[in-house]
């Protein structure tokens, strides 16, 4: 199969279908857009089971996304999309880089959930972008990107509902999306601890990426209790 | 008369009428956020030659604002206001942080031109806003902001009006607005060589601020300039 694309958390292979893709999900964990790098084992296997676990319910629960079926340990087949080059972010409270930004108070509630869109663009930094600048550079048409924010705040009830059953809070989630051939709007990339901020209700530790970011615990055991924890709400 | 509030450019006085205040325009200029700061005898005046000239231009193409009269060389009365505290830039062409922030090219035209909303703040360096902040923020209602939205509008248009007869190019520009006693939103602040960028057709030489950002010609002699050129379109 011929690598079409490795980014930082995972490799996209063509397959014998033009529309179908297989991902790999790395070993490797990387923070402050690449500024830091670890070789994680065992992380591959777990965000591949978990997001292939949320893509599922999403799809039970009418989201359709790019996801199509599990395939090996760390490997999936996907539907082949054009990516719209946007981080979309949503926040039900402020943690994070919002926090520097804005100057909102660490755990403050957004009512209703706030809807962000980054430029994904590492050289610069993933810049927000105002709905003006999204029209102005074509990356999206009003309707998209009402659609976009209709299906952003779609998957964060979806998603509050599976961490609410783990008695976890969803604070906030990255997504991104692609168009597929006939111009289909479709949830693509991951949905995964790596990708979400999840505290849990009763202590407040982290279940996400941040023990990762501020050195508080093990990436790995931290994403193995999640995916533990998930399984249980099956 | 009391001083209200000293800021960079300018001092704000309490007069005997609640309603109304006096502004003093100060001989000094700055960028950077404050960074750099430095005396500028003559650029007070000029200063408010300037934007008095300009407020009544746009109260003739009935833009309403906050201005009253000039009733010095460095003095001028407003009517009060309570600042709503956005920075409102409207962009014709890429120029200044635009071009870092989102990769565009400096020259590169808008149409429709860019509004863009940033916090006044200068403590968390001026962040852009997007509609769905100013509305979490309570900085503004969602019909405040297409008004601000549509005047920012009619004052580009009257602007490119007044330095098209002049012979010169509205790149962008930045106004702040604020709510009268009754509510009604009103331009305030200022309009001037220090808000605006703006470039000669011909030579493409700056009849602005820039001149002191990139060092690269006097602020004073520049804005006497401008002002001259003004004066030859009454
Ligand atoms: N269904 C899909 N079709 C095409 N590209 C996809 C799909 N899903 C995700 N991608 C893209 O695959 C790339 C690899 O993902 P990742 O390793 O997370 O990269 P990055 O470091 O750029 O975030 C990303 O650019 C992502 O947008
Ligand atoms: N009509 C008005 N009523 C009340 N405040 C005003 C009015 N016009 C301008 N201001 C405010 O006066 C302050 C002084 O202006 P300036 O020296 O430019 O300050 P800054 O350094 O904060 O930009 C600013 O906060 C500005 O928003
Ligand atoms: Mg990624
Ligand atoms: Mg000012």
């Amino acid at each position: 199969m011929t690598l079409l694309y490795e980014g930082k958390a995972k490799r996209m292979f063509e397959t014998g279908d033009p529309f179908v893709l297989e991902v790999e999900y790395k070993d490797e964990v990387t923070a402050g857009n690449g500024l830091r790098h670890d070789f994680a084992p065992g992380k591959g296997r777990l965000i591949n089971l978990i997001t292939s676990d949320i893509f599922g319910r999403l799809e039970d629960a009418g989201i359709p996304s790019h996801f199509i079926e599990k395939t090996g340990e760390t490997t999936q087949l996907v539907r082949r999309v054009d990516m719209i080059p946007m981080e979309v972010v949503v926040r039900n409270l402020a943690a994070g880089n919002i926090i520097d930004r804005l100057g909102f108070k660490k755990g403050e509630e957004f009512a209703p959930p706030l809807v962000e869109f980054f430029l994904k663009d590492d050289s610069l930094g993933d810049p927000l972008l105002t709905r003006a600048h999204v029209i102005h550079m074509d990356i999206a048409s009003h309707d998209e990107i009402d659609e976009l924010r209709k299906r952003a705040n779609q998957i964060n009830v979806a998603l509050i509902d599976i961490m609410e059953k783990m008695g976890l809070q969803l604070v906030d989630f990255k997504i991104e999306f692609g168009r597929d051939k006939k111009g289909n709007i479709l949830l693509a990339d991951e949905i995964s601890p790596d990708t979400c901020r999840i505290w849990d209700v009763g202590t407040g530790e982290n279940f996400d990426k941040d023990v990762y970011r501020e050195k508080t615990g093990s990436i790995v055991d931290t994403y193995q209790k999640f995916y533990e924890k998930m399984k249980e709400t099956k």
